[in-house]
C-alpha cells in the first residue's frame, strides 16, 4: 500500500484545511432571527472586541460570564409566569390538606389568577406557600411533578408545552456566545428545580449554570439510603438586589454581559455595567402584541419602568422585539 | 506554486496523523505521582470504565460531575485548617473593637489555638465570629484581605506559602479527570471566598465551580455604584450533611466521584455512591507523619472514623498516603 501518486501542493492543501477547518467554515448567519439593526450590530461587536487578541478590549476566556434572566428574557411570562401556573396547579391539589390557606393573600391571588395582586407582593409569599405544600417531599418526588407537568401543560394563548416558548433569538444569542468562549448562566428569580428539567435542552446551559431561587433541602438517611427533603423554607430569593447576590455566591466573577427584560434586572444590569473593560447590557423589550405580548411600565407581570429609563441613560442596548426579531419562539 | 510532486501514501498518512494526533501522543504517566497500586489502579480503571463508548459504563459527558473536599484532601490541613488560621490573624485585629469576645469560646479556642476545642464546636461559631468582624466590609475589601494575608502568611511546620501545601497526586486526577471530560469541583466546609483566589491556579478549578459555606452578602448602591457587603450571618455550612445540599444546589446533579478525606465527607461520599452506574469514592487517608502527618479516628482536625469504617464496609478506595504517594506537596 505504499505506492507513490502524485499529488498537487493544492491537493495537500486542500486536505490540510480539511483535517483543520471547523464544520462551519461557510457558517450560516448565527443570528438569523435577528435583523439587521443597532441591537444586532452590539451583540456582534461586543463579542468581535472581547473575543479578538491584541485589541485592548480582549477578555480572556475565563472571564467571559454572560448571564440571563429567564421569565421574560428567555421564554415568555404572560399572562402569568410560568412557574406561578405551575404553583397554581400544585396547590390546588395541595388545598384539601391545608384548610387555612383559604385567607391567605397569596393562596387567593395564585388561584383567582390575578396578577396584580401577585405582583403586588412579589415572588417570595408564593414560593413559601409552595414550600409548605411540598414540605417533606423528596427532591426527587419533586423533580418529578415539574417534568410531569412540563409534559402535560400547553400555554393559555399558544396551545403549545411552555418550553416552546423558548426565544429563538435569545437561543442564538446563547449559542453565539458559546461558539465564542463565553460561558452562560441563567440568573432568575425562578426556582433552581422549576428551571434545570428543561434549560439544557432548550438553552443549552446545564443545571449547575442554573442560578434561581433556593428551598431550604434537608440530607438524611432513610433505610440505609440518602435522601434529599425539601423543607418549608425560602433560603433564598434571586430577584432584583438577589441577582448579585446569587451572582456572587454560584459564579464568584462580575458578568461581563447581562441581559434582562424588567426591573427585577437592574440590579444585575448595573452590576454587570460597574465592572471595567468592554461591557454588554441588554434588556428585551416587549413591543410585539400580534407575535407575542407587548407591554413595559405598567404591566404587572415584567414591569420594565425604572431599568427602562436607565437603559435610555445608559446607552444599554435595547431590543425592539417588533421590529428587531424576524421569529419570535423556537416552535414558530 | 501548484508544481506536482510526487508523495507515497504512507506521507500522506503521517501528514494527516500530524493534524489529527494529540500533542501529547507520546504521553507521560498522567498520574506519575501515585505509585502502582490499588489505589491509583482503582482510578485509571473508573476513568476508562466511565469514558469509553460502547461499554455499558460509559457516561455521557455532562454527567462526568466529580466532587473533591479540600481540607486534607487536596491540600494539608494540620496543625488547624488554613482558613482557622487566617481568621486568628483577622480576629487579633479586630479584637480591639469587639471587648464582648473575651469570654467568647470560639474566640478563646481560636486564639489559643486549641484544636480540641475547635473540633467540638464545629465550624459555624468561627465563621459566626468572622462574619461578625468583617460586617459591612464590602466583598472586593474582603477578598483583597484574603489575598495579602496567603501571601504573606507561611505554614509553621513547612516554612511555606500556604497553596504551595496542595496535594501534587491529587492535583494530577483533577488534571487527569478533567482531560477525559469530567467536570470537577470543590465542596468543602471552607468558605468560598477563602477558597477562589487560589483554586483556578492550584487546582484549575474556577470560581463558579467552588461550592462552601456561604455567609449573607447585601447589594446596596452607594455614590452610584453597586456595592455587595458582608452580613453578620451565615447563610449555609457546606458541612458533613450540608455537602450534599451544597451539591443539590450548586450543581443539581449526583456526581459519579468523590473524593474526601474524614467525617466530614461522610454524607458527601454516600450520596455520590447511592446512584446508578460506575461510581468512584475515594478516602485519603494521612498515613505519612514522615513527610506530612498521621492521623484518623482521634484527630480533632480533619477526623477519620465513621468514613473509614464504611469505607472498608462498602469497598471504597482508601489511599494510604506513604505507600501510594510517591510525591506529597506540589512544592517539593
Amino acid at each position: 500500500m505504499n505506492r507513490p501518486f502524485v499529488m498537487s501542493l493544492h491537493a495537500i492543501t486542500m486536505l490540510a484545511a480539511a483535517f483543520l477547518a471547523p464544520a462551519n467554515a461557510q457558517a450560516e448567519d448565527p443570528l438569523a432571527s435577528w435583523n439587521d439593526g443597532p441591537a444586532k450590530a452590539a451583540i456582534v461587536n461586543f463579542v468581535e472586541a472581547t473575543t479578538a487578541e491584541g485589541l485592548p478590549s480582549f477578555v480572556p476566556q475565563e472571564e467571559r460570564i454572560a448571564v440571563f434572566d429567564n421569565d421574560g428574557t428567555l421564554w415568555a411570562e404572560q399572562p402569568l409566569y410560568f412557574q406561578f401556573m405551575f404553583m397554581v396547579d400544585q396547590l390546588k391539589l395541595a388545598a384539601p390538606n391545608h384548610p387555612e390557606w383559604k385567607d391567605n393573600p397569596a393562596f387567593k391571588a395564585l388561584v383567582a389568577h390575578d396578577p396584580p395582586a401577585l405582583a403586588k407582593m412579589g415572588p417570595k409569599p408564593v414560593l413559601e406557600l409552595l414550600a409548605v405544600a411540598n414540605s417533606g417531599m423528596t427532591v426527587d418526588a419533586y423533580d418529578k411533578a415539574i417534568r410531569d407537568w412540563l409534559e402535560m401543560a400547553r400555554h393559555p394563548k399558544f396551545k403549545r408545552p411552555y418550553p416552546e416558548l423558548a426565544y429563538r433569538p435569545m437561543q442564538e444569542v446563547l449559542a453565539y456566545l458559546r461558539a465564542n468562549g463565553f460561558k452562560t448562566f441563567i440568573v432568575s428569580g425562578g426556582s433552581i428545580e422549576f428551571m434545570r428539567p428543561w434549560a439544557e435542552k432548550t438553552y443549552g446551559i446545564p443545571p449547575e449554570q442554573v442560578i434561581g431561587s433556593v428551598s431550604q433541602v434537608r440530607f438524611d438517611m432513610k433505610d440505609g439510603q440518602p435522601v434529599l427533603y425539601r423543607m418549608p423554607k425560602i433560603e433564598f430569593v434571586d430577584d432584583g438586589p438577589g441577582k448579585p447576590v446569587g451572582i456572587y455566591r454560584n459564579i464568584g466573577r462580575r458578568p461581563i454581559a447581562a441581559f434582562g427584560n424588567s426591573d427585577g434586572d437592574l440590579q444585575m444590569l448595573q452590576y454587570t455595567a460597574a465592572g471595567d473593560g468592554a461591557r454588554l447590557m441588554l434588556i428585551v423589550h416587549h413591543t410585539d402584541a400580534e407575535r407575542e405580548y407587548a407591554y413595559d411600565r405598567k404591566s404587572q407581570i415584567g414591569k420594565l419602568d425604572k431599568a427602562l429609563d436607565e437603559a435610555n441613560a445608559k446607552g444599554w442596548i435595547v431590543v425592539d422585539m417588533k421590529t428587531d426579531w424576524n421569529r419570535i419562539f423556537t416552535s414558530d
